[in-house]
């Protein structure tokens, strides 16, 4: 049986993340959506909506999991017995980025591999950081969200 | 008559702007240099400072006008008639920033119609960034900021 | 008026660059496609058919001409009365090839004004290079490249 | 059961392909590496050595088998009926060069999903090309390929 | 005598910059590790911990001093007689960034020279917002800091 | 003493390597500008006539020899007695391409230290490819290359 995590902010789960998962699905035998917790940004989603948001977006597929972590991926992981991590990439520029968390990873925890997932062509322009200023700018997202987060967005906005 | 806007923050307007907005003004019938209203960072100029400025600058140039907006770039745009929106790019590197951008906005608004205008080979290095660090810390930007920019530079920190 | 100069090889003509070709042709008054005749590299279809291919594929497109030109493309637009380059651009890593190429001809030809349009998101994988050895190799292309010039491509192999 | 392809020309195949094969084989239940019959570039070995190299290199790797394909990749996949595509990434430009590959692999085959897998930090400066290269002008070798390949790198110089 | 400066926020100090320090000072008669003092980021560390830090790991190579510098890096230069800065490079996206400084201190300083050295292979991951991030969430950075650095980092969370 | 080989084709020399050496020669006791005699691409002008134009335009600069060398660099350094390895950057594309030179260098011979220099703002875009590009093609390229190569240029064509 082969796991692989999904971690990531999730602020808030996009389509693009939604199509991750689902390709991953069919990839591994389990899929755990992984929120970090405690990654020092300010989050527009607490962690507890952001996992309530993600299991009711994820439900219909098979083998995905909603899991927060506190601490390092690498001790979530080996307490998950997962060895996989999976990463969402949109353009080469994040690659730089990602590269040496990938080193870092493996150099923690020997086991962990970071496989790179190209964004579907329709998502590379999709992320949590655009949709939410949009989203506060008065521009439409509904197509961007899946329908969970967009009324989650709607909620946090209406008084 | 096709309108072109040049959005962007402007703290501060910088030669390199200038060169832009001067290109841009021999490709277009109207170019709108629209000021970020409510970008959510801080800035070190106000948004009527840096109209004034910019106002200042760019006197002298045919079909160049200078407005501030608060909310979405596509939302001005269709409120001023204008279909292209200008981005300077000085390196690869912000093309993948770029990009995404360019792609929500025509997700927005069909009619949104993005073009890169590369820097002049003697302004690729010019950021209003660095032109506020290498001034804060004492350096010579007098090469790098029209003089208006430069006396509210001077005016900024003199008593 | 404003005349802009589309150049490339067009080794063949792609839905891509029909894609840049409309929107370019609501940005300017005349777009000059212009297929370079002397790159040296060996082509797939003759510039005579090049030629051929693009205006069938154009016809419908207010302001759109179709060109030859066989030396500097800074002679050209001279000639042709044109001050704007068009580029397409797919990826952050050609603009490392393209700045180049835009800052030479901007020396040779003070007026020379390369603007860079993003591939439309669909588009962003498809190049000649690709659909020749997607077709090469039995592939279906059909949704890359134009009728005309899906059926010259059938042409070229059947005997 | 999931199989995975990971294609490549393998003109020789280096330390750094037999480490993605390895970690390859921990991801997937199968792994074919498939050699790309014709490709139009003039190669050092001929496929049918490469084959033999390889199936050398990877022996003692459970699941791992070998193969060449003369035509598409997706071909190739639907025969084997493999849904993953493996590419290993030293670099972030080379993210800019197998996106559209990636994209265009998954219009032709909608079952294609490629996964990006970075070299490990050892092996991020070793491609084929350079070891040919620092081979042909007299440079130590053996480090960067498996000792069967740099058998057959002498074998081929010696008369 | 050419005298070089490495100037950085080295907090804290890696075992990736203690290498570039070393291999600096093969190349330059002096080398200066400069610590910026008023770069406007929060620091994990006081300056005058960092320098005392560096001077520990560095006290062994010949050459080396260690200074911190308030304003300008070309003020210091011009201070200490340098006429070269060092920047090491762990991925090419960091020379986009670097690129415009260089431009910028040579604007500021006809003198200076900036010389970008690569990263070695087995550092090319290490940076020190990653190590504090793993440090500060339970992981093992024993191999990426020199000793001096790991018990600071020890001392500065317990109680 | 600091002996730096610059190694390159130099097809045929332009402004930009003009640059790097007299910059080089401030920072190194012996710069060796090194002429890579093997490296299978079809070249315009012979070694000899290479040799024979950078010797020219390298005349007045101290410290400067100019050299040929049939194979490994790093056999040619060991034999010259030079640990430093310079190359000139003009985009950050290069650097992935180099940064793998480097690394494989530095694996053959431990000596071997690369560093980087950019090209100075206004030579970014000049390249021996598009000097001998725009040449052909009947530009000007006077300003980007030095006049003995200008002379050779014009030699060359000339019946």
């Amino acid at each position: 049986m082969r796991v692989a995590v999904y971690p990531g902010s999730f602020d808030p789960f996009t389509n693009g993340h939604l199509d991750i998962v689902r390709r991953a699905a069919n990839l591994f035998d389990r899929v755990l959506v992984a929120v970090v917790e405690n990654d020092g940004k300010r989050a527009a989603f607490s962690v507890h909506d952001r996992l309530t948001l993600i299991l009711d977006c994820t439900a219909g597929i098979d083998g995905v999991e909603v899991h927060a972590f506190p601490g390092l991926l690498v001790d979530f992981m080996r307490h998950a017995d997962a060895s996989v991590i999976i990463r969402g990439i949109r353009a080469a520029s994040e690659y730089d980025y990602e590269l040496p968390m990938a080193a870092m990873n493996r150099q923690l925890y020997a086991g962990a591999e970071t496989v790179f997932m190209p964004a579907a062509v329709g998502y590379t322009f999709v992320s949590s950081r655009l949709v939410k200023e949009v989203f506060r700018l008065g521009g439409d997202v509904s197509r961007l969200v899946p329908p969970p987060v967009l009324e989650a967005l709607r909620r946090q906005v209406t008084p």
